[in-house]
């Protein structure tokens, strides 16, 4: 079978793939995906992403619970933000989250009008993603999320996990696919060293995240892989 | 002094830089950037980058070479195409040459409306160009032409050697800098067979021009930093 895996740097550059019969892997792992994948996995009905925060409101009167980030923080009058912390069982079994954030949402939107399936990845249901991946009939597009449409490490190196993962059942490697998977080869004994020497440390320690990020970079901890119907990401049935 | 040196993957993303009073590393090393350093090197007066091919022959009239590739492969009815090996000083020595390409003299014309200033580099001309970008008073940006708006490796490694060279006298790094550096150094021992393992080796195969990569890989063959003014490329005065 010939199958073709792909990385797309960056949302702004979706537009250069064909993705109508390619599965889509949405990641957005500092800490959009991260939470998406957790909250599912810890028994949420649902998690509907947004794009942002005024269409957050409109969700209020439905007794969902309102998650919003701008710029890595909570907005005001929230119930949470981003942080997987917030994203327990205790917390949301059994609800319907409403969320928005910066980078991760946009993407999940952009993808979703036009491929055949859109899925969330992130180091914690890393095994449990590329074991589904390789059994589907299908290419793969792995899209960053980046930051604010610019290439970021934290996603590509998650996409080089991947790549890494799939390489013996595909055929068809882009560029984007060897950079990753080289860099997380490069990164992966340690994860949170490598981040720390890129431009990420700056951005992401003015938010004061740090044990959020320690969190998001555990692999393997979940079993769920959220996809997306309609407008709500839930929990994809793998059997 | 607190200097940045970023690293724009693919033309695509350039909206996202603010080039103003930044100096502009154009990079297309297969070829078209390898065969402007080597040309302007061996004495051509001035190469004229031109968006397509139709404008190509506007100059047809005036005595000057006409260069054109389109996917690889030189125009029918042109002088020549992209070859480093038609820039020698035989053939261009004292001529002016238009040239259009594929990928770089896009992006070049998308620098040229906001950059400061915009110079061309390539293996060929590495340490030149960095000795001279370690004594301007100016942030960097170094602007992979890629494939196709595409992200492509050859053009990242180059702007990894770049980063590996001034990064004692830069203090700000994005996070394609950081990629980009560490790819370099994993592929610096042998860039042709880091090079041959990327979708680079299917794209160029077809198009039988490892002569051209082998030339376009060596490093400091020249010390000729060609500097767009105006409409042309010209050699960069640096002392």
């Amino acid at each position: 079978m010939q199958r073709r895996i792909e990385v797309c740097l960056t949302p702004a550059l979706l537009n250069l793939y064909t993705i109508d019969s390619s599965i889509v892997v949405v990641i957005d792992v500092l800490r959009a995906t991260s939470s998406i994948v957790y909250g599912i996995n810890n028994g949420a009905e649902a998690i509907i992403p947004v794009a942002n925060v005024e269409d957050c409101l409109t969700y209020a009167d439905q007794g969902f619970l309102l998650a919003a980030e701008r710029n890595g923080e909570v907005v005001e009058g929230y119930d949470f933000g981003n942080s997987p912390f917030s994203y327990t069982k205790e917390k949301v079994g059994g609800k319907t989250v409403v969320l928005t954030t910066t980078n991760g949402t946009k993407a999940l939107h952009m993808a979703s009008t036009t491929a055949h399936q859109v899925v969330i990845g992130s180091f914690l249901n890393l095994k449990s993603l590329c074991n589904w991946l390789k059994v589907q009939d299908k290419d793969v597009l792995l899209l960053c999320a980046g930051w604010k449409d610019n290439f970021n490490l934290e996603d590509t190196l998650f996409a080089g996990a991947v790549v890494a993962e799939l390489r013996k059942d595909f055929t068809h490697f882009d560029d984007s696919c060897v950079a990753a998977e080289d860099l997380y080869q490069l990164a992966k004994d340690d994860l949170r060293a490598y981040l720390h020497k890129s431009s990420h440390s700056h951005r992401l320690a003015a938010l004061n995240i740090e044990e959020d990020v320690k969190f998001c970079l555990q692999l393997d901890i979940c079993e769920a892989i959220p996809v997306l119907q309609g407008d709500s990401l839930v929990l994809l049935k793998t059997t």
